[in-house]
């Protein structure tokens, strides 16, 4: 917890609400999450989708990181013009405005950037990006192995896919990129064979298979294979990763300190924070934030500036303008909401962090 | 909906997901919101935090609103800062750094500016704002009439609460401030009576009378002794207001281009806009947006860049690569999200709007 002098001084400087983080738990986490990678022996690939920073990025990658994740072609390009390398874009890239910007961004600069597809259609578009950038593009064949998101369904299509990867001029097939449902490995082991089987009898190798999730890392190592580990919310944590046993209190790096700005009757109250602060994430908890000062207090809804609070199981209960530190349900989504984080060391303010990557539109 | 060829063009600029907004619906729905103020014999003071444009603003004062109003200090001092007048801050203000704020733009700009109170700390406060702006600042009571969120819950606070702020050096009552809930007038009324004589025991008055909601302007006029009425989300409006009753699809004046990147099952898409585009606020509605071009299909849920699609309800489907045109849920969350929305007029693209009073964090 952010100690009383603190907070007034966070209060103080930047008014609330503020979303803080602190510096010395964000190193732990990297240093954790790096050293979970190094024993199981797979690469760590952090996805930047978090903090969107990158300040934030090269700590990671100067802690031992092979490379990073991108959600966004905006994204890939604040990395990339900050000096990031070896970039992987999660993501099927379609319309002549994106391949038009990935072209010029491989041409501008020398960064390795690798993208995603799960379909013949996004395949077919990469290879104008890779002739406007004049060089090749590497590709990764999503697969879904039981999330039911975005990825070929079976090993076959995965196969199909690379092989056509494989034919485009300027395209180099790269490998596989999974994001395994949690609590099955031997489905998506039984996937990831088939599909390299099938790879190796039409002479193709996969020299990435990328696996991710925060969660995922419990089981890091399950599945064998796999070369690398995305996880972007570990390194801030947040009240999703304290349910699934992720993540413990102390390793939460990103809290919103908030105030009380409402006590209309004995059992309510109001916050600041509402869900263009704290969104309206649920992900499938009951109530939008652990209140740490206050754990038995529920945030049962918002407006857009206002966090209500249900105070009825609470025996102390906050005061008018007190400060209130919140745990967000989903921290990825609360940096999305500011231009900049607080930051905090060694119990003191740091400064301000830009989220360099979010809010933009082309 | 928009063209095929205008959603070619805003594709071919600004790619998806691309914010919309169609300014000559925009300014039909400025129109329409003053003619029902206009003809209800009601101040029209929209409220600016739907879309943080001062631009936006401007029109709305030129097409006859009184003043606006505004949700968080940040949005006050953008809209001050860009001339805009007569300025209510619907939000309990609390902190030194918040108070220093609101004292040095009182200072530095002529605007007018009143805000709002549900409570003595508030009212306490304010004064420091006033010495530091070297004039008196006007202070609302808010007054919760149903909703259960901010606001006094009864006439007899909202009596006491008005006669501490009329006592305190450097604050001016100004009024009372209301968010009815909509269907029951009869028990504003009550409270709002009730209130008022109260008042007059203490021979302090209320000039402004101040209520709201887009849902609300369905009722305006029902509540005697209304002065003002403060809408926000009808400038754009949504398929909340939608399914409310209270706006057809022809006055929805904003929409997100978004495009289906993957197509992974006969029944499933994925769609490039998920909580970081469209929000995860739900507004009571079953799926998170309209698809104009599918209207069978389900938004059922989000990753952060991500939008899951149900299209087994449809006869039609979606190829990975085509855009679709989204009516958010919730616009005022949407508009947050981004730096600029593209804007349209007679069928072609105008330019970017920037949010200019998003994302602010001092």
């Amino acid at each position: 917890m952010l100690s009383p002098a603190l907070r007034a001084a966070i209060a103080q400087h930047f008014g609330t609400p503020a979303i803080v983080v602190d510096l010395d738990r964000v190193e732990a986490n990297i240093a954790r999450l790096q050293a979970l990678c190094d024993r199981a022996g797979i690469a760590n690939r952090p996805h930047i989708k978090t903090h969107k920073s990158p300040v934030l990025a090269r700590q990671q990658v100067e802690a031992g990181a092979a490379g990073i994740a991108c959600q966004k072609l905006g994204e890939v390009e604040v990395m990339a013009q900050a000096g990031l390398d070896d970039i992987l874009l999660t993501y099927n890239l379609l319309g002549e405005q994106k391949l038009g910007r990935l072209g010029r961004l491989l041409a501008e600069r020398p960064t390795r950037i690798t993208v995603a597809a799960d379909n013949p259609v996004t395949v077919a578009g990469l290879p104008e990006a890779a002739r406007i950038g004049g060089r090749d593009l590497g590709v990764v064949v999503e697969c879904d192995t039981g999330r039911k998101r975005a990825g070929v369904e079976t090993p076959a299509e995965a196969v199909a896919l690379a092989r056509d990867i494989a034919a485009r001029p300027g395209l180099a097939f790269r490998g596989l990129m999974l994001y395994p449902p949690t609590g099955a490995p031997e489905t998506t082991q039984r996937f990831l064979d088939e599909t390299l089987a099938g790879l190796r009898a039409h002479g193709l190798e996969a020299p990435i298979v990328s696996s991710g999730g925060t969660p995922g890392l419990a089981e890091i190592g399950a599945i064998r294979g796999v070369t690398e580990h995305r996880a972007g919310t570990g390194i801030f944590n947040d009240r999703m990763m304290m349910a699934a046993g992720i993540a413990t209190l102390e390793e939460c790096a990103l809290s919103v300190l908030a105030t009380v700005v409402s006590r209309a009757a004995p059992e309510r109250g109001i916050l600041d924070s509402g869900s263009k602060t704290l969104t309206s994430d649920v992900g499938g908890l009951d109530g939008h934030g652990l209140i740490l000062d206050y754990p038995e207090a529920r945030i049962t809804g918002f407006a857009e500036e206002h966090g209500f609070l249900d105070l009825s199981a609470c025996a102390a209960r906050p005061a008018v303008g007190e400060t209130v530190e919140v745990i967000p349900n989903h921290v990825c989504v609360v940096v999305n909401m500011v231009d900049a984080l607080v930051t905090v060391r060694g119990g003191a303010i740091a400064g301000l962090l830009p989220v360099a990557a979010r809010g933009r539109i082309v």
